[in-house]
């Protein structure tokens, strides 16, 4: 919602979800506004079946009369215990970190950079990390670091060990998985909990695992697609983020699949990027609220 | 948001744009809560360009104190004045009354009849004018009077005053022009704003006026497409509510694109009739703010 | 490809399928060449996987000397045999006879009702079939002969005995499972191979069996589908002729996916059978080769 | 239609348009037939307003008979002058050289790179010109040449000169104007006839001309797109390759539709590319016939 001719002042933004009950928005807006705030975005979402409650709410902190340093804490009395919330706060000026791992397939690497060369993201990229040396030229010339850390069956605990030694050192916030062909060990998945962002190279649930666009082409599909959800332990299982489809026809043979499909997962993991990065996403029993 | 197992309670929904000021969110949710109603949905967007604000918000009524009769002015008082507001009102119980127009191509028609006596709608249709006679059986079957008005040049104006007059007895709230080859006259338009629905066959602003299929085939466009919009005085160029888009190809024909073309037809202005009977569109400059 | 302008001329249409050699495609328009025919459209292919050869073409037949009885096995000593072709022959003034099954959702059967009395579709449409009476009514108006046949456990052979009866009795071509909630028997399905047209409320193969969109919610997938397929003996693995998808959205409850879904069925259903009764799908190992 | 498992053969690839006529399919096939030559795929399309007739067939060079070099006298003499055919003739070998215009936007230009780089297309990539330095750097680093040449209103024609000098020099057949922003001279675009390729970001003829996403934003379509072309000179009127759209909300502000836009614009500008260098578009009346 930024506009380039008003430049977005420094804002706050809350994700919170917490079982329903008359008032909370009301409570909540009530909070914002006796403190100064201004609201610059609101969207609330209740799911009917559990009678859960979610929010996202962004506000303007220029008279905001609560410091930055008091207001989790400030929040947490007012609002979060009473009403059981869980909750992230996210200041605007504060960059996500973001991590990349790949394998040989550079081609959501390559957009993933571009974008960030660009300045289109408000992120930072300090490190990637590699069982290949494919990619190593393209991702040092922009200055990131490039940690080769080649995975065989011995080694595997190992290379975790030292991949979240890195991720520490470069305070990463979030993991993105660019067609990265290795499985994390659970360890490492809990170790970022709802932010580890994968893409997987087809409209999952459908063909899960290993080389879904031959299973495509064998079960005779007329779309393929691409789904990034997040990682969690059962293998292509977690809450999704985004999805989308292309058409295919009787001609295209898996080349064209593949080929046709390069597209599809470039865009639908920039998508789930930006929704991350935005602090747009909120997971729930495996699924994802995403606000717009 | 309606889950057959818990039927949906009485509720109010306001829909209300205003000037953008601080703390109007946390005003009209205090409004609600104080008066003992339990906010169902609520969606907020401001036009940051304009600084301007638009929300809809949807409560419970089972614990409102607050009388139906009484809920607009005590509505107005205590806040819509305070902010300038424009608003509307609405509650669960009230059925919007739908009048359908159609000429000749009953595609719309039928589907819009299969929707409405299927139930998938929470409308009561009690009137279908036609300048022909050709959808007089389809529509008199489920028992909706179908009034066959022929239009000329000389006779336009006579016949839009008896067609203003039965959508008065009827009572009619909002109006549907499903391929109704007739333009409407200002005095005919302004009796019912952002309340007459059209659909064109094409998106718009991409051909404009008669042929469009025809326009599109000599262009060569590779997708056609469908816009559903309010009707304004001027051509084509009122609020858009929904558009969208199928792929053609160099061997289609005008023929094909016709075809195709209705498919998409159908689906657009069912999607624009669903959101407007679900008062979820708000009409500002010309365009359309659509909650979902 | 037909234009309104130029009334289609009667025509003949070879669907062929044969182990790809050399000058398949020199020898079968010479064929048609030295009989005095004209091609109006030819579109082949070749599965380069198995080096398969697969045609459609469409020929004039104003000039064509080989009279229309004696077509089938002229074709075949002259070229079928020696390329060890699997074909199929129609003439353009052959319509195609449609059956319809149905159950309790009535929305493409609505569907097919309104493009068939609209003359939207080359066919005729003698008989529908369904195990309710909801549907009685609309199949009867345009004099539609409507079989009643409740199925139970018990009744389940005799029914088909019933059914299969009425098929042949009424020479029915193909059958179209609008949304038939009973699995048909293998000895129903083998009297009809490749000429059974279902549709299946997912993208296959995600979500095969009941209630698709319940474990659409539950997956929280951010895509819902349809697919239209040949029925064959496993359950909803047949050859697919056309799937399409909608996005939705984390607001969206199982309601709101039906009533999305309905209109993807609908539109995929009515493009399957549009293919079909033009003749333009080939069915090789479980796939469909989809002429335009 | 290649496979990694069988490496194409070298083959030839002709694109043909001519007045339809009878046994046109037959002579050109018994051509390749009795020549030796095993077709691998063949497209044919008649335009039936016209009686104009289309092919595209590639067939097996392995046993064929006529040398290269004697082919396209051969094909003259043989089929060309009889029936009046526009044709061109391609060689598998012979790849495609690509010159690529930008001025400050990199996005299509990044996106062309990472798919050239990765081996994505069978092209070669000897020449970029840019009116400004921005991507200078990332043009270098594969190795290509960067053409630094400033436009201004006095030095245009200099400029556009000393253009077809570079692209002279260097072999260049196809241009890609990868969201270049300035117009090109008659004299120009006279010198590549269907060979300069456009991406246009909005669906034509929708937004022609400058600032196509605030023209968008103001008239609040729900849908934008982007629209790949052959460059004529009428502006952004050339025959359409490819064109496709992404939906947008009310809450999508400018900003949004030119992040949301740039996506669409990358994805059918490559399309349209791939197309074009696998000799699969023909252009006839200011329309493309796009064999698949």
């Amino acid at each position: 919602m930024s506009d380039p001719a008003t430049p977005s002042p420094e804002s706050a933004t809350l994700l919170i979800s917490c079982p329903d009950s008359k008032g909370i928005v009301h409570s909540i807006t009530r909070f914002i506004y006796t403190n100064g705030g201004n609201i610059i975005e609101l969207e609330q979402h209740v799911d009917r079946r559990d009678q859960h409650f979610f929010m996202r709410v962004e506000w303007d902190l220029s008279d905001f009369v609560i410091p930055r340093a008091a207001l989790a804490d400030a929040f947490d009395r007012a609002l979060a215990k009473t009403h059981r919330m869980e909750w992230q706060l996210f200041f605007s000026d504060q960059k996500p970190r973001m991590a990349i791992f790949v394998s040989r397939h550079g081609h959501c690497l390559h957009d993933i950079l571009a974008r960030y060369q660009s300045g289109e993201w408000d992120v930072t990229v300090p490190l990637v990390i590699s069982n290949h040396r494919d990619m190593e030229e393209a991702v040092r010339a922009p200055g990131i670091e490039y940690a080769y850390l080649p995975v065989t069956q011995d080694t595997k605990v190992d290379v975790e060990t030292k991949q979240l030694a890195l991720l520490q050192r470069h305070r990463v916030d979030v993991i993105v998985l660019a067609r990265y062909m290795q499985i994390l060990s659970e360890r490492f998945i809990q170790a970022y909990p709802d932010r580890i962002i994968n893409i997987h190279h087809s409209f999952l649930p459908a063909f899960p695992g290993a080389r879904p666009y031959h299973s495509a082409y064998d079960r005779g599909v007329k779309i393929i697609g691409a789904t990034s959800h997040y990682v969690t332990v059962e293998l292509d299982a977690g809450p999704i983020i985004e999805q989308d489809v292309v058409h295919v026809r009787h001609s295209d043979c898996v080349d064209d699949l593949v080929r046709k499909g390069r597209d599809i997962e470039k865009v639908v993991l920039s998508r789930a990027i930006w929704r991350h990065i935005n602090r747009k996403v909120l997971v729930y029993k495996n699924r994802t609220v995403v606000f717009d």
